[in-house]
């Protein structure tokens, strides 16, 4: 059935209508149609309704390669007919015809799927070219060599793609015969004759490895040639790439049939590859290279090294003037930079594809800004256009920028975790923890990794691996844990025997110790230590420019996690709106205060029941009444120094909110280690004995030890059961706050009391806490106190019973790290280093739900916000859980409906372009 | 606004109808109305319209408490006057007049509430008398030691209840009076004198200690008296007495004002209790006791022994007659056992109270079962009335009933957790740990316990406290781990100084070491080690009866958590219609097979990273081979032995379903303590050195060590990161089921995957061992092999998810102590002997979440029941974890809708009798 909305001039056979053409200006497709005729085939036509020139053509959709597929890797009925009819056309437009002898239509066989998918996709060019249509070729353009050349090209890469024989097989005898003329002699080097006895070569070697002679049929050729395109869409380095950038495996691959122009026809034939603006720097000028007398291949091959775009001008003024001209016109007609490949054949201008152009980070935020200023598109359509971890990626420690101009790198591989990375390479993870330890900055580099190399690769500046995709063991691991990684050097060979590891193709190398730099952003690898620069919000104007549009798009506000004022200034320069979370024991643990904290601990427990026992109007013993006042003591001390605390942070956000939350981690994170205190012990009790002090700290630890501390004595329990912690972190928290008001400034707290399972907690710690607070305000009457108390949901029986913790909480903030951890049942400590690293590899999970907020537990979250609301409407709702800064899970909290989210200091810029593009996403799907 | 469908000939004076009042053959109120009246005001009314003998009197309704509190403890308006209205109709009535010297009436005034509260409330006899009313009672009895007898057991009764002078000011001279006439006298051995003295010492006493003189004025001893027994109802004990057994705060106590009479007017007058059945054994004969010449509170404080029922009829036959005619009268109008309270005035029998009769289990299952028989009651109605306790109580081991009845108490409490326990009286914790170690059976001995004690609960026998109630902590502990345990025991001295406990009363003794045994069903404490006795379900014909007729009504399946054939055979004899819950890691530690895991285990990840390499192609180093070798020759063994079992449970359960869980634990379970290893690789090292293999073991348990393996690497994560577990299990259990074929048997297997969080867990799992079993089914084709798939749900996500899990399982189980665990962020090992105990002392949780099932949690397995069956209709759904033997749990599962419930063989008769009354409380509901 032919689609009835486009109208074609020639009969369909095929049950489907899986045939666009186009030339002679005109085209059956359009821009439009990415989805049926992939990205390259819907920019041919549309450049040649736009009257530009392109050399004819056709695309084979998208749905065909996806019928191709169900129908157990057949063509589908009638698309074999369809295409002959198609090239009959080509043959027509192109006035030369397939196979003809004396004037033969060569053609290219390309795969284009939807998105761009660069070097994951197969490609066979000079399709049509046998003994005889060679010499039909040669006769037409009069150069032997370059009619040979061709060929000798066709057949590897026929050879190679459709016939599956391995690259080396081809490379060997192309090498060898290099080889012959010295050292570092180029392709163009080879004489004709070469080329004819490496063609000889070739068929001897498909012969050799297939069993069967090259295929001499021009129409043969194509009909293979499509199916191993649409074949190469299953490919596993085309799988591999789509699980990692998320694309969907249903899409297909589009097929396009071009007739071939040659830009190696000599000095008046040139290709290139070309973007409308600088998408290194986004400067507005043409940037690019090109090749004179050259194949597409040979620019990207870097066999030989091409010219600046620029000089084309000199060199072909003509052909220079027009490539400008439609390059303007193709970038106003798209709205967005493009990325152009052409070639010219004896002076006359083909444009062979056009697509938006990948860029930079740096390039993307600038170009947005320049093309507002232009009219071009719409402050929205500038913030739409950032990618979250482009502005990530600007605030990032990176590499000098004159130094990376400056050096070359020795191997390129896929960039698997952004960052710059700067260490001595060490080839083993035991190895690598050893030299760290001594203060050496290690970068690991290993042939690839495995679970055994966790602690090697924790401790690294950085990981290089040889082998492995994006999600590669090493990928998945270093992003996780925020280390840059380039993974899948598949140039490097590295050699654990010699400690040493070499680029295949150059030849250079470098050693264990040696210096090396990893540049996680683009996949290069330097030797040597290149300098690298802070990246600084204040410098970069146009990323200011643009996340104030994206200030005015988004409805989420954006707080921050910071628990020391000089944090919470930095995240309120870099826009954050208010504290979502300062966890107040993280003060615990600075200077001296730790072994106040551990005094008070050790009689925490025995003057906690000593004071019940008080107020019951009981006598205490000496020894009761003694840990009594150490406790007490220990409190007074630690009261002062959190108000000091307090009062730096209120000062640092006055006039945001700033959301305190009491005392979560257990107590006996605050004591040395079990098994440390227990050798120590034991190693002492063998040799003469241990100390009375240190057997009782040993008695401590052990009493406070908990089979699953994740989930024991922590959160509001340990307010519940020891509650002075909390009493005076609250008298702090009130106290800085009359300083504060008292010195004319706007204080405004939230005490948020953590890990609330059931109403009562709350309710029970908020009176005690009340108490306290109410008491300081009626002290402190000639300033006004106030404060609200909230809530941690991160339990799920929390949000489970939102409806009833609503009533004594008027914000929640959802804890995602723990309520992740129990809404799976993973504890992430042991999940992340172990099960979890498969599950991700193997795909049992989609994504480390630590990293991105998981649909489950969204939503148990959307269960908790609609519960929460029902029973308290003005309800405050935030999230404060490593989620807060991931662009994806911050759409979620986009639809779920939350107020605000909160996320590291560092990550606020990012939060802020992801919160407006989950606005215009939601606008979107409206 | 008087009560329009209560006719009334008085005039009402307050807003509200309070008063009810009876006599002459007539009431006001009747036996329907005990939420207005109270069990004792409706059933004295209900009495009086059925013609029974009671004195007249009337009732203040439970509202006019409630009202009595809202109005800040004043009588709400206008009741004051109906009460005097109300006194002139019992005056009337009486023929007697309140006050007057010539011919006094005197009442009674007691609370009553709408529940039976033994002791909890309070109650004022002889009210009315003072020294002018005094001599007109004496006059008219012409008994002036009964005068003065009656006078100062009022003056102390209403000194200590109204005007809250301690007991001690009242007992003391009371003690000493009778200490005059020598060492054992009674108080019947006390002179005219002796009491007329008493009355003056008490009089000075309330002086004393009020600042007041003793009210004369009978109306104003009238007035205090009814607020007192207001104030009684949030009294300490009554409170405790409520929480502890459920009931409602806000229900309020009647107050029942009624015309005294007297059974200490000589040897024609007397007072008893009886049942109208023995509630003790179920016999069907009139059981109870009374006292000639005695009041009522004399029956009950033993001071003098009283006679059984039986002797009555010797002694007053006329009475003893209509007594007997009464009591089954009573007991065919109510359909139940009767305790009845009774008072002979003068040859004339007065009934005071009737009430359902509280009765032994053994009593309560043959008297329901006798009643059915006689056709007083339907079957439904039988199985209604059996408390699930009392089946648990029949089927657990407990004293020998001959030794009880030989043995006297020495004191008793309150029967905080059942069961009999028999050692020796220890009082402290520690060295109950000491003893314990040493192959003692001790029994905790203490004033009170907190959670420092609870080292010495976990290994004791028993429990014994001097103090609190049914929710102390002793309480509280003690039922949650299982131990039987009496609290509570006010008359109990325990000395921790002379390491002795006495009973106040008795002055009997014990100390420490000394055997004693605690009786936890009836709170009764004894010297000496009685006899214990196994009770057989074999044994109980009347409990098969009951349990039988629970079967015919009950919807839910009950199966069981076993792990033996033998454990199997015996839940199936006790009525167990499936296994629900068969852990395969039990058995991996019989006998020397935790050699043949541990072996498995130190080379596990070895041999499987070795495998997959293998697999891939690769060759393995000497290393690599030995380590699979070795794996895979102790999966052999384990297969093998796992298969056996398999067997014998298929045959002890032939026909019903088996379902298998697969291996759960973390594999460090398998392997030394890291602690224990620790010590001894250190203490080893410090004298000359460790072994190589103990060193290799502590480098394996640190590698396998885990900081959450509550949520760490279990489950359905261990099989699909070490495959070989699984699928040798699932191997034994296909070759098991095919040698059980073959043997003419019917094996029904269902394999269960544990841990299930995300649909690709079950789909990967299941896909691995389908293909396994597959494997064996095709070679065993002469049988036919059959099995299927399901999960547990025991993650919240699994629960939040059920819907996509439910594509690949034919059936959910309900891990409800895992989900409990996770849902409230509870580690269990930790919580219970810590915060959780508080929690519920102090009332943040209502209940101990692992016992009874969370409501919250019960609302995640109904999102999961719902999602489940919303993508496979005929989902079988079941609960797996310890809530399935807990009754008010059974209730919440026949609410969710699932089809059965599997708990310990030893509560399987438990669990079909609360599933019979789950359906009869739902259709109630209905």
């Amino acid at each position: 059935m032919a689609d009835s909305q486009t109208t074609s001039e020639r009969p369909h056979i095929a049950a489907k209508r899986y045939i666009y053409a186009w030339g002679g200006g005109t085209a059956e497709g359009n821009g439009n149609m990415k989805d049926l005729l992939g990205g390259k085939g819907a920019g041919l036509a549309e450049m040649t309704l736009a009257g530009l020139p392109t050399p004819p053509g056709f695309t084979i959709t998208t749905v065909a390669c996806n019928d191709y597929f169900s129908a157990g890797k057949q063509l589908p009925d009638g698309l074999w007919q369809d295409v002959l009819d198609a090239m009959k056309e080509v043959e027509a437009r192109a006035a030369k015809r397939f196979g003809d002898p004396a004037n033969p239509l060569l053609v290219s066989v390309r795969s284009g799927a939807k998105f761009s998918m660069p070097g994951m996709m197969d490609t066979v060019l000079n399709l049509g070219l046998n003994e005889a249509t060679l010499q039909g070729l040669i006769a037409l353009t009069g150069n032997e060599r370059f009619g040979w050349d061709a060929y000798r090209r066709f057949i590897s890469m026929f050879g190679r793609i459709v016939m599956e024989v391995r690259a080396e097989r081809f490379d060997e005898p192309l090498e060898h015969a290099k080889a012959k003329h010295g050292a570092g002699a180029k392709d163009t080097d080879l004489t004709v004759d070469d080329l004819k006895a490496l063609v000889e070569v070739y068929k001897g070697v498909v012969r050799a490895d297939t069993g069967r002679e090259f295929p001499t049929d021009p129409y043969e050729q194509l009909d293979l040639a499509i199916k191993a395109v649409f074949g190469s869409w299953f490919g596993k380095r085309a799988t591999d790439y789509r699980n990692s950038q998320k694309i969907p495996h249903d899409l297909g691959t589009a097929v396009n049939v071009v007739t071939m122009v040659f830009g190696n026809m000599g000095d008046d034939s040139g290709t290139g590859v070309a973007f409308t603006r600088n998408t290194f720097d986004g400067r507005n000028e043409l940037y690019g290279e090109y090749l004179t007398n050259a194949q597409g291949e040979d620019v990207v091959a870097g066999i030989r090294t091409p010219e600046k775009i620029a000089h084309l001008q000199d060199q072909m003024p003509e052909a220079y003037e027009e490539f400008v001209k439609i390059g303007h016109l193709l970038e106003q007609h798209y709205k967005d930079v493009q990325d152009l490949e052409f070639t010219i054949e004896r002076g006359r201008l083909y444009m062979l594809q056009t697509r938006t152009a990948k860029r930079t980070a740096e390039a993307a935020v600038k170009i947005a800004v320049q093309m507002v200023g232009e009219g071009l598109i719409s402050k929205r359509e500038a913030v739409a256009r950032i990618e979250p971890s482009q502005v990530d990626q600007l605030l990032r420690r990176q590499f000098d920028r004159n130094a990376l101009g400056a050096s070359k790198s020795i191997v390129g591989g896929l960039n698997a975790s952004p960052g710059a990375a700067v260490g001595r390479a060490v080839f083993d993870a035991d190895l690598a923890v050893e030299w760290q330890a001594r203060g050496e900055k290690v970068l690991l580099v290993r042939v690839e990794t495995s679970p055994d190399d966790f602690h090697g690769m924790a401790i690294a500046e950085g990981i290089l691996t040889a082998r492995g995709g994006a999600t590669s063991h090493a990928a998945v691991v270093a992003r996780q844990i925020g280390k840059p990684c380039v993974a899948g050097c598949s140039d490097l060979l590295v050699d654990y025997g010699s400690r040493t590891a070499r680029s295949i193709t150059s030849g250079e190398s470098f050693k264990e110790g040696d210096w090396i730099s990893v540049d996680g952003n683009t996949g290069k690898v330097y030797v040597g230590a290149l300098p690298t620069v802070d990246a600084k919000y204040e410098d970069q104007p146009e990323l200011q420019t643009i996340l104030g549009w994206a200030d005015e798009i988004r409805r989420l506000g954006v707080w921050t996690n910071a628990d020391k004022p000089g944090e919470a200034a930095q995240a309120r320069a870099w826009g954050a709106q208010g504290i979502g979370l300062c966890r107040t024991e993280h003060m615990f643990r600075e200077g001296d205060r730790l072994e106040i904290v551990r005094e008070a601990i050790l009689v925490a427990n025995v003057a906690t029941r000593a004071k019940a026992k008080r107020a019951a109007g009981a006598e205490l013993s000496a020894d009761e009444a003694a840990a009594v006042a150490t406790f007490d003591a220990a409190m007074a001390k630690l009261e002062k120094l959190q108000q000091g605390d307090f009062e730096g942070i209120f000062e640092a956000m006055d006039g945001l909110p700033v959301v305190i939350r009491l005392i979560d981690p257990p107590l006996h994170e605050f004591l040395p280690n079990l098994e440390e205190q227990l050798v120590k012990v034991t190693r002492a009790e063998a040799s003469g004995g241990a100390s009375e002090e240190d057997r009782q700290l040993l008695a401590t630890i052990k009493s406070m030890h908990e089979q699953n501390p994740m989930l024991g004595l922590r959160g509001c329990r340990l307010g519940i059961m020891i509650p002075d912690f909390v009493k005076i972190q609250t008298r702090a928290i009130i106290n800085a706050q009359v300083v504060r008001r008292r010195a004319g400034g706007n204080p405004i707290s939230k005490i948020m009391i953590p890990l609330v399972g059931h109403v009562n907690e709350l309710r029970a710690t908020r009176h005690l806490l009340q108490t306290e607070a109410d008491a300081i305000a009626a002290a402190a009457s000639d300033v006004k106190v106030d404060y609200k108390f909230g809530t941690m949901i991160e339990i799920p029986r929390g949000a489970l019973t939102a409806d009833e913790i609503a009533t004594e909480a008027s914000f929640f903030s959802f804890g995602t790290n723990d309520l992740t951890q129990m809404t799976f049942g993973y504890s992430r400590d042991d999940a992340e280093g172990g099960f979890l690293l498969k599950y991700v590899e193997d795909k049992i999970l989609p994504v480390n739900p630590f990293q991105t907020l998981d649909d489950a537990v969204a939503g148990l979250m959307k269960i908790a916000v609609d519960k929460g609301r029902s029973t308290r409407p003005d309800l405050e709702l935030g999230i404060c859980g490593e989620h807060g800064g991931d662009p994806e899970s911050i759409h979620k909290c986009e639809r779920i409906g939350l107020d605000y989210v909160s996320c590291s200091p560092f990550r606020v810029p990012v939060a802020r372009l992801a919160a407006a593009q989950a606005v215009l996403a939601t606008q979107h799907d409206k």
